[in-house]
């Protein structure tokens, strides 16, 4: 049975609670307990956190727990290099996801320590982001063709 | 009807025919062809070009034409701002695919001129990618929620 | 009622413990007491904590409970995107103060990702700079008059 | 008995006559003007220019002549090494003003010649920025508490 | 009536005066004044000097008397700001004109602080730069067509 | 007889034909059209590619056929090293024009390449900015008076 | 009597347990606990903590307590500024300890926050080097002999 | 039988056509006719475009038909990353030719991306430098001695 | 006779007056008097400015009246662009004079307009660097010997 | 039986001569000798030199007659590639040393060219430091436990 | 009679007599001498020093004794800017030889201080580049054709 | 009596011996000559090497042998930090001396690691900088008046 730890950073409880009026009053957490019904082969683990350190040790303990990482790092992704080694130490496929397009934004949003120790990442696709890494593992399709391409 | 265009640039026409071995014997070509026949709702369009001017070109004849954009314009990526301007003024949603994930490789490939026209990205999920650039417009969800996350 | 969160992050706890000889026997919690005595009129809560996650948990908190926040963010000021957005996310007015005067200190203190999220700072008047932010609010000038000057 | 100067730089004599819909009809000398009532105890010194030189033939001329500076450089904050030699030669306490939140403005804002040269600084806080630093002088409160704060 | 002030900075003074066996012997005052005599049906105002200051109180009282500002700011046109913000805070339609060709110079004339606030600029084509300028405000074609071109 | 090329690069030939409700309906063909009518005495030659090389291609073959060119290299300018080398080896004075003010635009547009092998360079004046160059070489001015001003 | 902390930061809690065959089934903590035996004169304090700001609260608790700090910053070394700063405000000796040879490694691991608050470092040398940090405290050779060496 | 394609690109068809008096009547083509004739044992494709596309359209087509390339990109060799992709691509071993000394040029001809991926470089030597490839193709001696010196 | 300028920039006739104890009783001014009494045969102007565009003014004057120039142009060095044209148009010999070791203080002053268009500069070795400069003058031995030793 | 080169590079030759009443009357000599003495069991071979080419003839010297080197390479440790390429041809383990804590001093002497040839480094432990990477050979540790460490 | 100075920096004379199952039994000297023996109508002095001051001085001895310098300075190359000053001093014509392609190793081995003051260079050709830097003596083809190629 | 030793760096031992009919037939040894007969009451040695540790050597050797060091350290000004250590190490007053105009040549000369580790600098005034410099030590006026300007 496929298992994925999908981990959200700082800010991220956020969504769905600021500004209904735009986002609607889905939270991720609602998102994500629809990703659970609809995609019920799976075993979940979610997972919040706005501090660095506990992101770290929850990364630590999906060691030998799951088959695969979902890591949505917020804004660490641009400063953390302790959050990249976690990842690098456990040696687990992970997929980065951010909902908004982090490379239309700041330049210091620019910088990644994350994206290297991932197989790959999808930003400015929303929620949906969230699923479609979650069709990556489901495809497992994880050689990546063409690497000059 | 849905209409989108899949548009590569340069050495995308040389995935499935280097190194079989590794890749498999499917080609880019027979990848997006076999893309048509699983979503045949939607009217799909593929260019490639290894000239950054016809890539230009084109995407300027897919004003009016098409619903939206899948990208994968290579090293242009990297190079153009003339690719980016035409992006820009045709005013069409685009989603960036990389088949690796350019943010583990070499420096220069850490700029992008394209990405910031675009609604987002998906890099180093292999040829998954453009079936799930596919799934975004088919899932209609253009709006980015949450900007800050 | 004025309502305002006093927010101090990491090695702030120090202040008055530390050198009694120089700094006297005034902690910086002695202080704050004081200043609350001073403007009864004013709801304050303060907060202190040496982890930068605790402290954007802290800020999400304010929302909806204070009309403003004075931040003394001590060296995650240079270095903490995700506090920054925290501070964008929750949208209450912010002061950020600063004991010493950063400006003139290392290069790498240079940097401020809070600055841009707050109103406006004020660094380098001592224990004094939180009661002139607490002036401001009372002041309720909030418009920067003169984008240009 | 406090006597202050209170020294701005370039464009500053614009406040308050450029789109008075929008800043009111109260000119930066007239709130100088309410500042020397409502602070009788304190001796003031104003001067504005437009010339870098000028301004620093005003600050020399203020040695042995006043306690302290309240200095708003103006964009010669950002470009002029001279004037903080000035600052410097003269020994006075001097504390910089800034109208508009300089550090969230452009990125060539963010040089500041005049900062290290001063015990500290107020900025983004309006024109209230003025009679805050008048409340540091009076307050007594030169030295700064906790350097590594 | 159209009406235009045509200010210069520091060592243009010097254009006609020196190595007129080069230049020939017409000054830029003299061809100014045959610009005025050629375009009779413009109100002229020509302002030089060598103070960055000067050329601030000049602009400033620019505010209310005049349609447009022809501008060669010489070497100012790259180290100041205050100018810069002077031509901001006066809001008037101002066009950029260097005698020669400053792209093509050091490195350091690639900084400008004046072109941002221009409408345009002109540069390399001799005194002629001054005349195309007129004809720009006298064609008074003042939206730019084609952001993205 | 006068003999000038009008080179265009990439993007502009959508010039008039996107968003007719703000640039009207005439497009930079129509432009430089009526700009034949109204300077018959000159030779034109006009050329609009998206493709670098096939500018390069066109202005080696400007050798011994014109007198001048007027170059918008269009986003190229700030990445096309090889135009620029073409613009040196032909040795035909050159005109740069931009129709936007590319200095008031994104830092990447602040790089040329192409500035250096022109005589000037004319920018945010509009389609206008052609005729301007037009003018340039009709006035024979061509002896660039000042280097240092 | 000696009292020495050995203060480890992120990721450093796997050592050990991770890659047997490669690292041994010696743990950290075995390998500290076995110097504990070793150094039986001496008084040591262990502590570990992914949390940077848990690693600050531990260093602020030293004061008074432990003569001396053997610090292994992780990958905080390159981020912190906090702990730095930390570090500074409790006035005790420091040994820097690495595990890899850092300077080795990536680029961004040459930016080092804690070393110039330390008396030196040792990295490279495995686990050794706690023992080393040891032996130099145990050698009460503090003062540096040769600044320009 | 060796297979040696020499390719060369932007503005390199001008040589020995421009300025004959210096560089002689013999063009680049005849020169590259005079090597065919001078080494009958080699079997010789010679292409030469200004189209950056068409030279990685040519190399492409490279794959299975040549031994070896000879290739001078010209400027493309400084901005182009597809070239440079395409030569990784095919997996043949290449040497650069540059017939001036682009190291002691201007700086932006320092960057080089095809260096990278070619065996090794020759420049400054003039045409001979083609010459001296192809001797080095001959020479069989494809393995570098010395890494280190 | 030979004839010389001395011109002395912003805040340097503050020396002498200034921390009397240390410097003695000499001022700047009483300095350059003792020069002109030592060096009879020489016919001197000295000028000081605090003001930029006076210091242009100043030396523009001296075109045609002196035979040489002594600048210690102080911090205007580091800014300039202005005064180092204006020596360049002037064609006068100078020599840069700097009381103080510039190259031994902060980065800022590190940058010189200045130094580039003088003959050399002497700098560190207190007033009597405008003695030694007088002797260059004076021995005439303008030609610099031996411009890569 | 091991056998250990000792490497001193420029200015090392000082330590103990100069300011003795602050590092004592013991030379480097002495101190290197006293370790002889200490560590009998071990063949010493000692070498100091000012000259760069004769620390790397000295080391080229060292393959096939020592086990390991300590190499403090002084100021070459910041400057010196040939230095580093030499460690890295004569392919033994070795450590550095230096005396004080560079990365506690000058922006200049962070670069290392050396300490990514070495196994390891110890630095700011005086002359300690040198046992100490006599007891690393001695411990025989050469695997670094913990690559992400 | 042609007389060529073959030079050699530091650690060059290890070329041979490391790693021989790798490079062969082939010094660097043997290869030389059959060059000798090779091209005897040629007179050669060979030198190798691995001190830069000495390959300095033997630069400075060529003058007017070789008509011909061929000149790899290893590391040198990267650090020594005497080394390329004596290479101008002595005005002879020198070509630039590395055995490895260094343009594909580290960022710090791209900058070269020696190749502006040569011909040309060859890398990565392995020892056939010496050869091939005969060749181009022997062709006497010294004047490069196409500056702008 | 005065005791000075002239130190003088690579390559400027060709001074006066090469293009005599520019420099004349003075070299610097004669020149250094004739000071030593101008300036009998002065104790000169003079030391030239082209190797960097040589100098390091003799700068050694002057500790408590002279009064104050003249050094022309060529380009080695520019690339040793071991050099500058050494003249920290001795301690003695020294003034820098350049021939030529450093400041007004190649940027890679405008590093200087010597500088700060002298009293002061004289540049581009010839062979005269010496005797300037043999001036300032007459002079006895080692105190360098007003840091601050």
């Amino acid at each position: 049975m496929l298992s994925l730890a999908v981990v959200n950073g700082p800010n991220l409880n956020l969504v769905g609670l600021r500004e209904p009026e735009i986002y609607g009053t889905q939270s991720l957490n609602d998102y994500l307990q629809s990703l659970r019904e609809k995609y019920a082969q799976i075993e979940f683990s979610f997972y919040q956190s706005n501090v660095e350190g506990e992101l770290i040790n929850y990364l630590q303990q999906c060691r030998g727990r799951v088959n695969g990482i979902i890591l949505n790092a917020g804004a660490y992704t641009h400063t953390s290099i302790a959050l990249a080694d976690a990842l690098a130490a456990i040696a687990l496929p992970a997929v980065e996801v951010h909902i908004s397009n982090v490379l239309a934004r700041e330049d210091y949003r620019k910088t990644s320590y994350i994206s290297g120790k991932c197989v790959g990442s999808i930003s400015g696709l929303g929620l949906l982001g969230y699923e479609l890494a979650v069709l990556y593992f489901l495809s497992n399709q994880g050689a990546t063709p063409g690497e000059n391409l």
